[in-house]
């Protein structure tokens, strides 16, 4: 039994005042997403930031750095963000997708609320000017993901051969991607990735986890999944996808602590805790190539870059 | 046993092409309100229109006259629309709350793709030039309810001493409102509306109310409620509420049928449906007095039309 | 749309006592179940009682009678029961099969407490010697259906080409059934009768209904079900399997109300409430000859009475 | 945050010729529970057997043996079971109650099919004569819990001061307890034990434990429980508790193996397994003094061992 472990790199809700060991610089994220790799995670997921500030950037610069010296080093599947940061424009976050063609991206299913102003609760320190009111903006920020939208880059990413990774935030996005796939804009097996606990969408709960895979089964048939959850919940909600047949994505995008009051060092630690569980569970981590039979990739020699 | 019967006139998503019974002027509007009354329902939810064109409009005039119209006949509750149609600020959309202070307006909690796209899939015939491009926008359309937007209308709300009605089109919704709670932007028990069946938001099914019901007890506690579905399930949905001890709204801004194949020529032919329905489970449909009492509303003396 | 009402005519449960309007001899039973098929029951599931005492019994003439009656009468489907009363052997409960070779017959699916002392709290008055102590033995009483009488029910069913309506009691006989089916001892599709408020059994609420179903979904697929409960939940119920697509039981055998605090003076009136709750959701009662379609019955030209 | 592991050291479904490592004689049992205590078990869950056949078996000589050998060893609580073995009658099961008033004994919330006779479709050899009839028998067995043994049990238990384990194999029997504690046979908060897999008792999967747990949270409030599963769903369902915020039980009793295809050698090596994965959650195995203080329990000076 093998199961897909993905480490969410960097993302771009957490800001460098939240934790020193969140990977900001290309080089920084590439290393962080190999070493992800040499304990057991099959997929990196991709964004990428200001090295000078760390603030969230959609450049393609750094995405093509990060790709290519990861793959110097290993045959990790990439999946890039088209989720980018708070106010890029459609446009601006699937550009990666056109440039890189790589085997999986991010695509979001539906709009919600993406709030992160409520940490400001417990933040008293910044590292750069532009944190606090990064989060503070999210009180006003939606992320737009239209039906419009999801046409769209539903038809790029099958232009570039890329398999999207649907983002569900909700209940009903699960339902937007059945409609997707009912009228022919998506192929099934879908990929779905549950992300739960974003304040504007669904929390990490075990009822909620157990909901969304009936609603997809009831709604789509068949599909693979994996679940990410931000905050503390994240390894509950992946241990539970594990005993429930889903793959897991761990990370710092998700999560900056180990074990409560512990910021984890590396990615690497936080797949290492679970791939700890899915052993004393009898389930072993899919290497890259085991997880793009899994996915039904194009393969890494059909990338660009 | 008493439940609330709301009757929601016309609402902002059907187009004139789609029913000749769906009433446009603030007249037609206000007798359909009576109507409702007539035959049971406690509330009727408010909408306007043009009164040339029928399209979906926030204007203070007519919101005016159809509140004096209804008010000069019966002692219904009045609950305004705060979504408006699409493309409408949000300082319009508030606009009503502030204008004629009524006991009861909605407040929607989220963020979500609102679309009508699909109905065109089987429209041939159009009565007004508007109507087309109104449904065909809606595949790039959000419905925007910020947390700022959020924090800002329960204020405007409070101010007025209108009691919001929490609309929910998804299961993350209620924890922005269980958030809201929290923080004390919103008093309880809340009023919740469950709004099922919109592209973009949950689907009108028996597992899906039951998942939102469950939801809203283990996050908010106690709380009243009311469920609306869109299209052909309407009087499901609400037969389910009423099985459920929840209030039930129906009316043509979310059905326009009867039964299948059949329009309905008022709304009070679907209030008269579940009444008829509740009067076999034992349940009496509430006077509109009775409905202020159980959401505790401040009367029809103390608003300003 | 087509659904299958059922009239439980008199049961094994209530005492003489409880109402005036429980048949009991053999011509009462037999006319209430005519009467129940002339506004809309297509089955009558029949219990005997003794014509003097009004206690249950399984009495081969009194079968008799009763299923020559309504077959002189009408084309109703007769659904003989194999539960029996209180202390009966399996071998006296199935003989009703072997005897008359019904088109239908229930078939319990597993063991439970059966309990009905709780009801004496509010007895006062019995009519008969025996009724006191029959429903205070019952805190006491198991009702056995091992596996090894599954089987050997089963094969006698085979045998005589009569359906079992496989009776529900809680959510293990699901599996019970689901395991009978893997080892060919029923074949597919079955019929499931979810019965809910036994006080040992599962509970009649809207969860539970809708566990049950889910969960019968999940380990049979395609099976026809309907639900019946126990006490003042009857119509909810059964207004709850009209809304998920099931066929709905109701009768004296499982509630002596028609509304709070009011008799009901026939199985009719029950059914005629059943009957005018479907309509209103678009739903016909199928007559005997559409329930047989659905249930895939031999005919009642092959029973033998 | 602590947890309670109990170890259930034998049982009495598993026979001699599955497992080498079964243990039978009065001191492999108490040595085994003394190895589980070593490894963070708090609680042994003992059933003792006929030292020569391994047969199950309700003997007071033989539980004697074993809780004062365990208590010489180590402060562990010893909870003894009163579900004994097939045929027995209900006054030998409870008999250990009332002999050894020990802190914790099993209470069997109802009755069911207590199927094993499945298992010989796997099973080729036999070590003791018994073996293959015991198992056989059991297509034709009711393990019987009535509502009159129970009652007569809590009330033993309440003068022996013992708590009740209140083992739940469906889920009517939730509504059993609720009932007995209404009736205050029961005191809250009451421990449940989940124990799920028995063939004719509800399956070990992650729905049905979380359905369990929501619907003793709806009819009983605040309780205590832990979850033990027949087979190799045994550590998925112990890891789905700890994720719930339940305690776990584990042991030969339940599941002969470690992982697929190979035996424990040990009830340690199970609990060892949940424990390692307890620690990756942030959970601590209780000591047997935590559990004490978490189930209510008089202490091990006032038993009679």
């Amino acid at each position: 039994m093998k199961r897909i472990i993905t480490a969410a790199i960097t993302g771009g809700i957490h800001t460098p005042a939240m934790s020193p060991y969140l990977p900001i610089t290309p080089k920084q994220i590439a290393e962080e997403a190999v070493r992800a790799y040499e304990v057991g995670a099959a997929v990196a997921h991709i964004h990428a930031r200001d090295p000078e500030t760390g603030r969230p950037i959609a450049n393609m610069d750094y995405f093509g750095e990060i790709a290519a010296y990861v793959k110097s080093r290993c045959d990790m599947i990439l999946c890039f963000t088209t989720g980018g940061g708070m106010g890029m424009t459609t446009e601006e976050r699937i550009k990666v997708v056109q440039t890189l063609e790589p085997e999986l991206a991010s695509c979001n299913s539906g709009s919600l609320n993406f709030a992160l102003f409520h940490v400001l609760d417990h933040m008293e320190h910044f590292k750069h000017d532009w944190e606090k009111d990064y989060l503070a903006a999210s009180e006003d920020i939606i992320f737009p993901n239209t039906f419009k939208t999801l046409r769209e880059y539903t038809e790029e990413f099958d232009h570039c051969n890329t398999k999207p990774e649907l983002e569900i935030y909700d209940i009903g996005m699960i339902n937007n991607v059945a409609f997707m796939v009912n009228k022919e804009h998506l192929k099934k097996p879908v990929y779905l990735q549950f992300v739960m606990g974003i304040l504007g969408g669904i929390q990490p709960t075990v009822d909620n986890l157990l909901y969304m895979y009936n609603t997809a089964k009831e709604l789509i048939g068949n599909f693979e999944w994996s679940v990410c959850a931000a905050g503390k919940n994240q390894i509950k909600m992946c241990n539970m996808a594990l005993l429930m047949g889903g793959h897991a994505r761990v990370g710092l995008e998700d999560n900056l602590y180990l074990e409560k009051g512990q910021l984890a060092k590396s990615n690497a630690e936080q797949v290492e805790k679970i791939v700890r569980i899915a052993g004393e569970l009898g389930i072993e981590p899919a290497t890259p190539n085991e997880a793009r039979e899994i996915l039904g990739l194009k393969g890494l020699d059909r990338v660009k870059y």
